[in-house]
Formats: C-alpha cells, sequence, structure tokens
C-alpha cells in the first residue's frame, strides 16, 4: 500500500486536526449534541479506513464538541428514513455502521475517545470502539437501542461490551438502556479514568503512546482483534510469530542502545 | 412453532405465577433452602424449552422462597444415588442439568435472578444462567462442586463464571468453593445490584424491560449467545443482519411515531 | 504416561522446594530483581512440563525472593543477544517464551502466584499465567514490552489480560507499559487479594486448594483452558462429559460417605 498523508484532510462532517502526529477527530454539530448522520457515518468509516496507510498519524483522539461527545443516529435524518426502508437498503445502512467499528478496529493506530457529556446509541459505540476511554465527570454513556424499539445488538455491542465491562453488566446496559455514569463506569472499567479536563488527559496519554515504538502498536492492536476468539495454545503461538517480527524492527534496537546508554530511546516507528 | 399459553401452568416442582406477563418461579421446599432433586431439574428445563414459544410471558424472574434462592442438588436425592450409578446414567444426569441451562439461554425471554440467602452450587449455576442477578444483602453465592469431590466445570461454570466477573477471580470461586458475599459480588460484577428488598426491586426491573421492545429483547439475547465465540468482524457482521431484522418490526416504526409526537412509545413486541 | 516424583529435583536456575505436596518455586537472582535468562527459561518451561505427571505436588507457588518476584528477561543476558538474532532464532526465542505459558496452563495443578515488589515484562506474564495471583502492598506489576520497543502481544498477553481485567483496562496496559499498583490491581481483579505477608497467605490458601480434591482440579484447570473459545452450548456439553468423568472418582464417594457421617471429607486424589 502506497502510505497517504491525511495532516490537511477537509472532512465536512467533522472537525480534523493534526497535532504531533495526533489525529484529532470531532463532530460538529454541538448544538444539537453531535448526532451522526448518513454522510458522516459514511465520511468517518472512509477516514479511519484511509488512516491505516497513513504516514504522518500515530494515534488517534476521539474528542468533544461543546461539552458533548455524539448523540448517535439523529432522528429525523435517520430513523425517518429507516422506518421506510426496504431489506435490502436497511441491511446496507446496518452494514455501513458496522464498517465504521471495523474501520477503527482496522486503523492500526491507537485511538483515544475524549468524552464528555452525552454519549449515547452509535455514540456509546464508538467510544466502545476506542482502544482507551477517558471521560469527564459529565459524561453519560447508554446503548439507547432498546429505546427505540431496537435491539441491544449494534454495532458490536453483544460481543464487545461483555468484554469491558463483564456479561453481567452488559446485559443490563443493553437491555434497559439506562445511562452509565462516569464514576461507575470507572469502576466497571468502561472508562480508564476520569478527568476534569479531559480533553488535556487524551492529549497526554496520546503524546505518551506517540512516543513509544508505534510501529508494534500496531501489532497490539492487530493482535488484540486476531486473538479475540483464538484458543489460548493458538494465540500464544500467534503472539511469538508476532513479537519475533518486532524483534527486526529498529525500534527495538534503538532501545536497547538506549539502555546501554542509559538514556531514554527515541522510538522512530519503523 | 405454535405460540402457547404459560399463565395457567400447574408445576410440581416449584411455583409458578404470571403477573403483567412476567413469570415468576421459585423453589418451594423452603425448609431445605429449596434444593434441586431429578425431578424439579427436569421439570424447570421442560418449562424454559417451553417459554421460547410463550406468548404470554416476556420476562422470567427467578426468586426465592423463605430467605434463600436455592441450595442446589440435594445430597439425598441426587449425590447419593449418582455415587451408585455407571457412566451412561451418570453422563445422562449431567446433560440434563446441562439442558436447563442451555433452556435458560435459549428460551428467548430476559431472566432476572432475585436472589436471598443460600445461593449454591447448581443454584449459583442458574443465577450465573440468568440474564441479571440482583441480590439481598444475605446473598451468599457460593460453586461448592469442589467440596463434594467435583471440578468446578459444572453447567457451563468455567465458561460462563469468566466472561460474568474475570478469569482469576472465576478461578478462585471454583478451585476453593468459598462463599461469595453480597457485598463483594456486587463490586466484581456478578450481581448487577443489592438491594434490601430484592423481589421488589426485581419485579420493577423486569417491568421496566417488558414495557420494552421485547421481540427486540429476544434478538439481543440471542446474540449475546451467539457472539460467545465468534471472531469480531464477524459479530459485526452478525449484528448488521440482526438489526436489520427488528428495524422491520413495528415495534421499531411506533418507537419513531411516538418521537414525533413527543410521546412515550407503547412497544407491543412485533 | 509414568508419574515422576519431583520432590528431589535440583534446579540450577531457581530454587525448588515440596512442602506439603506444594512445590515452590522461586527465582535466585535477588540482587538483580530476579531477571529471566535463556537458561531458567527452558528450565522453568520443562519443570511445568514435568510437573503435569508428578505425584507427589498438587500445588505449585511461585514466590517472590528478596522482596521481588521478576524483573523479566534480562536485558544483558537476552535482549542484548536478540538484537543480533535472525528471524529463525528469534521465533526459536518468542516460541521458547510462550512454551513456558503453555507448560503452566497444562501443568494440571493450580498455580498461585505469590508477588512482592517487581512483576514486570516477563514476570508479569508468569503472573497472568498463573490460575490464582496475591499480592503484597509492595507489588508492581507492569507490562514493560513497549518500553523496550516491542509490541505488548508477548507470550499470550493479548488474550489473557483482557479475560483477567476486561479490554479497556488491559489495552492501557499493554500500550503504555504503565505499572499497576497494589491496590488499583486488587479493583481490577488483576490480584485476587492482598495480604502483608503474601508468601503466607499463598501458603495457606495452597493447603486448601491441596485439601480438595486435587484429581477433580486438574479438569477444572483443563476445563478453564479448553472452553476458551468455545461456543456456550458446546462448553456445556464438554463440562457434562467432565464432570460425569469426576463423578466415578473415588474423591465424590469419599465426600458423599463423610457428609452422611456429618464429618469432613478427606480427599486423596483419586
Amino acid at each position: 500500500m502506497t502510505p497517504i498523508r491525511m495532516a490537511n484532510l477537509t472532512p465536512q462532517h467533522f472537525h480534523w486536526q493534526v497535532i504531533d502526529r495526533i489525529a484529532v477527530i470531532r463532530l460538529n454539530r454541538p448544538e444539537r449534541k453531535n448526532p451522526l448522520t448518513f454522510d458522516s457515518y459514511a465520511e468517518l468509516g472512509r477516514t479511519f479506513r484511509d488512516l491505516a496507510h497513513a504516514e504522518d498519524v500515530d494515534v488517534v483522539v476521539l474528542a468533544s464538541n461543546g461539552g458533548n461527545f455524539c448523540s448517535g443516529g439523529d432522528v429525523h435524518d435517520i430513523i425517518g428514513p429507516l422506518v421506510a426502508m426496504e431489506m435490502p437498503e436497511l441491511l446496507a445502512f446496518t452494514r455501513m455502521t458496522g464498517e465504521l467499528v471495523k474501520a477503527m478496529i482496522h486503523c492500526g493506530k491507537p485511538v483515544i475517545a475524549a468524552v464528555e457529556g452525552i454519549c449515547v446509541g452509535a455514540g456509546a459505540i464508538m467510544a466502545m470502539a476506542s482502544d482507551l476511554r477517558l471521560a469527564a465527570p459529565s459524561a453519560k454513556a447508554a446503548f439507547l437501542f432498546t429505546r427505540v424499539g431496537l435491539a441491544g445488538c449494534d454495532m458490536g455491542a453483544c460481543a464487545m461490551l461483555p468484554r469491558i465491562i463483564g456479561q453481567g453488566r452488559a446485559a443490563e446496559l443493553l437491555y434497559t438502556g439506562r445511562v452509565l455514569r462516569a464514576e461507575e463506569g470507572e469502576r466497571w472499567g468502561f472508562w480508564n479514568s476520569l478527568h476534569e479536563d479531559v480533553e488535556a488527559a487524551a492529549m497526554e496519554l496520546a503524546r505518551a503512546i506517540a512516543a513509544g515504538p508505534v510501529w508494534a502498536h500496531g501489532i497490539t492492536k492487530t493482535q488484540l482483534n486476531q486473538e479475540w476468539n483464538m484458543g489460548l495454545d493458538q494465540a500464544i503461538e500467534a503472539e511469538a510469530q508476532a513479537q519475533a517480527i518486532c524483534m527486526k524492527t529498529r525500534d527495538f534496537e534503538r532501545a536497547y542502545r538506549a539502555f546501554l546508554k542509559k538514556e531514554q530511546p527515541v522510538f522512530q516507528g519503523d
């Protein structure tokens, strides 16, 4: 694949910035708590697919806007049309939303969600599909699908949520659609940590991760997905192969050389 | 399948009530803390299998009786005969117990355990095989199999318990058979929440869930089981299909119509 | 397989003691916080493989030495040579490290880690590959691979850590390499419990487990691994078979006879 440069991307449906090789994405309809539309789903999906080939981005931060993260699929723009659709169109839609999650999982870069306020429906899924989730005390996550007459199995929720917070707690959130507040979510491991200034904390964490061996981080991300349903013996062999590959990187040698000189290693991602 | 009506069921080995489309099951030997026998295992299994076709039940509550939930397999009625059995009979027995768990998983309705006092052995398994678990402060769960000379792998425990509370904590409970008390169990995610009047809380939760889109709840339950060991990409495609099906229900349209009128949707389960 | 006796083992790279059928292993380079070398990896792997056939050991305790558990792969003895190796040698090394984890998983006896102080890199993996993990307040666990320019996928970490502490918290530890302190680790379920005198607590727990039906414990351990990526219905059938086997042991009958006499059962592991 030809590497691409993404710093100057000018998306239509979200804000985009690249700061110190960290891409910051935030939805741009704060007056409506940042709902998703057919177009923003599609553009986000394309962007995460491109990120797999970006040579100028190491980490992605999914940030909030106007005090909220994302209010999920817009009722007027999305739910209205869905009610009138036939099955082929419906499946095309649910597959497109799933493609966004797949694109996030396969983008090869750690994704950090920095969540303030409302984080519901497909917004909660985007947070869940991130590798790490930081939250402000104002964060309110809810898997609202049941409230609009749907099942909790949306965009991978029945597979991902139990792995993050356990099967029993996941079932409760999916059957009831109730709000998970910040402190409870931290206690359950949904949020990695809580911060008054969550975007600053996410950027600091992103910088720390970007200062690490980013090519190897991509392998970590690959294996976290790849081993999802492997047997344990198979996972151990898979990691023997994956880590042997990483031992051929220059970053591994850089770390060793720096150690000998009692210096901090400077990783370069190759 | 022909739908069946179950409100008037008259089981022999447990109490049965249907209140507002919520089936309440409670074992009926409170003087012995509600042990299971060969017959009650079999009758419970049949009942949960029938529930998959019940048109007059939306949610199941597994309640306590006389301050206790279930003391597991009766030592005199079950363990005594097992000691004398040959392998074909033993496997017939362990399969019958496993069939109860499978029937609970495939009954198509959310199951809520409302646990007071003793909840041990096969009783702890029945709680674990429920979708949601509420407990009174008196709840004492224990996977006692090791105490009677058996392995912790009973009725799916080695698969289910790690998903609910994590691999390390599950291993501890299974190797030691020790009691998990209410507060610790809530902290670990075994209990969803603790309540002084746990049956009232379970009925309130059951009513809230029954007021939701119950047909879609059945799909949520199916997917929570179906995606247990799928790869993540496969799970996302599975949910795209499952959710597209739900978008063809009238409950989905009802939610949308209600939203437009700024009303609460009234779901009808189709 | 011919049973073997291991009490008189005289390993070169770690201390070995068998007390009351409990094998106690501790690395023997406390002055350097107990690093692993090529030779100690290999000898540990062989020892755990042999433990599967040991007739005089029921439980294993992996203990600390000089206030520390294990500092992982020695930078001079291991990382230096790796930097100069070609791929076949690298894969031979990563497979050897993975073989240690596999040997621990398949040794047929519960393994309890008793962790003081430093527990990092491959040391954290050995703790993670144990069935139970007790820690002193001084315990500091870190998955340091990222710090030496490698991926977090080492010796099965991307498969095991999410099962123990959840996917989000596991990702944080693997991407950042940060230290998990004792109290946080207990809260997350990485440590089963904290103890001022962690070795005494581990020995007490080992004795309690060794007093149980140790042959059945071996089946519990087998199933915890075996069902790792089975479907739930398949796991329930697998447990029906596994538990039926255990019902043919004399320990099962001993427990029943003891119950009838209102005595404590004395298990003998057959």
